[in-house]
């Protein structure tokens, strides 16, 4: 094999990292080079019970604690309420982030009757509110949970790559941070098996018992315009939130350097 | 890696536990660190024979006993007349217990006619009729049995979420510690593949015949809010009802520390 | 892990055991501790030729000659006179006992006509007509052969279930033990996959050939009530019917004691 | 394990074995202790290139020139010529049968244009038709190749049913002994897996490639009202036929007494 | 296992063995005894990339320049000009031979139009242009390339089934030796499942990659009224075309004379 | 096995080799024996993560930089602006090539309203505006990313594969060397499964990850009309972009001379 040439243009043009959103999630930063890709939005999906919610409510809060960066939770799955009393126990004063305006969050009630029609959910709406929530904190960074709520009754294929295009895009022109989270499907990383190539970045958790013991495993899948670690990695769930193991980590050191990517 | 650091706000905030109430299930109760999430619904699913009704019958009847707590059965598949025949073999007098307004059970007949239209079945009819069934015993604690009565004939996943929502947000609004059976999908904890991620705690029971030898395990598939044991246990059933094996739980104890969850 | 303790109300409780029909199978009346449950419907459920007519056909001789219960078979498939001439090689005159009153056969023939519409069956001429067999001779036990003649047009699944249940409990209603066959679904026990939910009890026969020579086995998978072997028991059927084997029923004895069932 | 007892009435019954029709295929009547049930319909299924049609063919052409039995072959696939022609490497004379008045075959050509409108076929004509080519030559032996041509557009499952049934009815009826291949589906024995739960004798044919070398075998599925082999049984194609190697077959006498079958 | 015996009539009839047409292919006339069946149409399948036109293609190239056989080659992918590109590479001059008139191309156009109604093609413009094309250079060979183009829109299987009965009937009357090739489905030979079933002769090629060494296997899946190899054969693609190994068509020789087929 | 013989017309014939593009990735043009095909398009498959975009991209820049061929990169994901951003990892300056007119870059959008009437895209408007992207720089490569933009929502299988054939056939019309990347399906290479059988040319990527270690690997799975290596390569991303390891490229070396191949 004859190695690739170092081209003239190249050698001129400026090796820009991509910008990063430091997560603060224990290992997590080191095996991604530095966060996730900032201003653009990341899809961490898993089955039930594989952490997902907790990832993106981490990533929220350490954002405002540790890097000073104003969030918005979009769920439509619980209610402030819930959130804030699963939060307590990692210790998170969720109410006091709230009331000190650096956290909104925001339930989002989906009524049975508005679906019942086409099963498609109009994201116009969605845009509004999202909008007057990221404003109302100066949020930097946001989560939406989960891309189901908004997707679940969609059938046409092409509708709805064109719909999270245009939910990414959005997100991307308002120049936040986002995680969106999405359910495992079968066979395939997402329940319709294409939000993972409408994504710039894709996390995979995984939590699964093989002869009776449980491990939890993540995988980045994707991440256009950077280097990053591939392995799948083992994490925990303490007091303190979520740990990827080092031991990978300090492999990839070594290997970091031989592994780049431009877009997948 | 370097180790998350402890938070300012996180120091002041009071690391609040998650209220939980006791099943009496032996051993479920170590694994769970106390229970199952109070005032919250949790999801019990498996295939056919694997021990759902009798889970959460036992949990209604060791409430009513051991707990002081009234409950409310509502069965869709079994009457009255059934149940308390088939738990006599376990030495309940169910038949005393709702005497003593200490249980109610309520047999829902759904008629294949109210069916026939949509498939669908309207919930606000069950809210009635549950809530008059909790308010007559001031039950505590209430069963569903089983998920599948209501929402089997559901076709739209966008509309069948938002139904699961409006069940699950209706009994925390109630207040009760709620159990909801569900039956086992293809290749997926539930049937429909979504029940499993709009709960806040499902154990997904198993009893399966390996090399014509039969064994039952029990996992905690997810716990919102609350660390637990996330192995699978292996159980048994005898005349004292469901026991969940020590074995893994003593390991558990060593573990149990370093293992927290906030939501998933 | 501490052992559940008795409650007061139980010691008080009569340990009734739900009332069972021997069915004089060899071996199988010791797995179940006594029979199939007295009074309620069973499924016999595995797929093409595992000996699913020639159980339930045995049970319903064996009723009438050895316990002096009469019976009714109704068939879709086959014939009186299918049925007489296959029994034949088992030694069973099924024509004297059919002169003599003890066994109704009623062959019904549905009509692609009356399909044709719907899909569906109507379950009120066929309650008429099997309460009119039972009537002719007493009948203590049914057998119907096979559930997939009554619901195999149905695509409905909530409709399927109501009419599932409307069966069970008219056949309960009547106070009759019954046996009804349902072919082996593709990754479930049976066609539609919600069968074996409905059921009080479920047996599940197999007969499959591995490295060219062929096993044949029988499984409780769900007994109500009532303590039963759950492991898989090899049977063979020779010219005095079906054997399921004694090996497994000698270990059974010993753990019989530690597993007591209520209701799946 | 008590062995069954003896009944009495059964001590005064006849033991009559079911009327079998040999085949004269090499190794087949000892398997099935005497040949095909006679007066019944038979299934051979299999996958393309399995032996379906050179079994159907060599049972009536064995049965007129060595049993004296007159057969029709009903074909849907292939002409009278091409029928003639792949048998003439058999060394049989096909014309020559037909001449004499002891084969009668009958190619039925289905136009597109009368499946277009239900894809649904309608039996009543083929009766017809079948029972004058029976009339012409006296047929005991039938064979209908395939079953496929006939049912492969049905949809409705139970309407399916009804129709197999209406036909094997019809078959039984007119007393011949008959066979109806049938193409293997995904995962189950035939395409659309019902077939074999309504036929009263099924016998599986595979031809698979392991590891570069191909292997045939043969398996009796199913043989309501008689007893016979069940394992998987190789078999050749040589200039005489088809031979069911004799190595099992004697397995099978030293068995053959335990296993007694009444109706699967 | 009695021997089957030789039947008189047999003994008088002659042993014609079915007319072969040679593919002039190397390895492969020997496995099939002879070559593909004279005057029959013969199926190809395989995935994506198994040499299925390649494998056509050098059956008409061979026919006429080695047997003096003109062909006719109907493509639906490919253009006159692609074809010619593509032989090319094999030393064959593709122009040459269509204009000394041994070969005639004709890539028929489907435009999306024309299938936007049904989905399903009408063939009686296909034999007229066919008919032609034949006519044009006096035929005796003809390819199909590819069976999806005609028949990739239809839903309705016996449709279908009579519609590809149709198009290897109209084959057979012209008396030309042909060749069509089908895609691969998923866990079937050919896409739809069923055109394996209507052919006389079936070839199945594959080429897959295992732990990254990639193979290539012919094998015979079906030859109505002929012997032929029944195992998987390693083929190579090299400069003189496709060669199936010799390897085990050795040990082919020595079991021929056990294997023979009349129609499967 | 006869040696099959060489024809006196192939004496005559030249043999010619398929004109190629190389595509300066390392190793890749090795094994392809120069490059991709020239003035054909080549479909590039593969998962989310495995490196299409990056491979579509590289054979793009090289092209321009290395080769003078200046191209298009028609996308439907991504904007100008996130791909000149993702690339600046690997050191090329997109701007610069678009600046300098090497390089056109056509994002374009899908309004989800065009979508939504039959979900299938008019090629015409594509044509017409790809045509002049390819004036605009007088390209001789194009990028089209992704196929699935278009074709997703095609429902109708012989409509698909009739649109897949003109843009196809469009693309060669223009005598541009094309990539097109296509989404994996389940179980088979694309979405929907016909995608390869209609291309000249098909790229397998792969990135899995195997006991928590990921490895890539790329397949030629077909090459209408040239020698191509076969096998499974291990590649690398790194800051000059893919290389496909040379450790198989040697082994490829001694065994080319003998895999030839025409067509698929």
């Amino acid at each position: 094999m004859g190695k690739s040439e170092a081209l003239p243009s190249r050698a001129k043009a400026q090796r820009g990292t991509l910008a990063k959103a430091p997560t603060g999630i224990s290992g997590l930063d080191e095996i991604t080079l530095g966060g996730l890709p900032r201003g653009r939005p990341t899809l961490i999906c898993g089955a039930a019970g594989c952490g997902k919610t907790l990832f993106a409510m981490e990533f929220l809060l350490r954002g405002a604690e540790q890097h000073g960066e104003t969030g918005v939770f979009m769920a439509f799955e619980e209610t402030e309420q819930d959130l804030s009393q699963n939060v307590r126990s990692l210790g998170f004063d969720l109410d006091k982030l709230i009331a000190d305006g650096k956290i909104a969050v925001d339930h989002v009630h989906i009524e049975p009757a508005e679906i019942h029609e086409t099963g498609e959910y109009d994201l116009e709406g969605l845009f509004l509110r999202l909008g007057m929530a990221i404003d109302s904190v100066g949020a930097k960074r946001v989560v939406l949970d989960t891309l189901e709520a908004l997707f679940g009754g969609f059938t046409n294929q092409a509708l709805l790559r064109a719909e999270l295009r245009r939910l990414f895009r959005w997100l991307k022109d308002k120049g936040v941070t986002a995680i969106i989270t999405g359910e495992r499907g079968e066979g395939s990383l997402t329940r319709q098996g294409l939000e993972e190539y409408v994504s710039d970045c894709v996390i995979l958790l995984d939590h699964r018992a093989t002869e009776q013991v449980s491990t939890r495993r993540l995988r980045i899948v994707k991440y256009r315009g950077s280097t990053h670690g591939t392995n799948e990695y083992p994490f925990l769930i303490d007091e303190n939130g979520i740990h990827v193991l080092p031991l990978t980590s300090l492999m990839l050191n070594h290997t970091a350097s031989s592994e780049r990517r431009l877009s997948p």
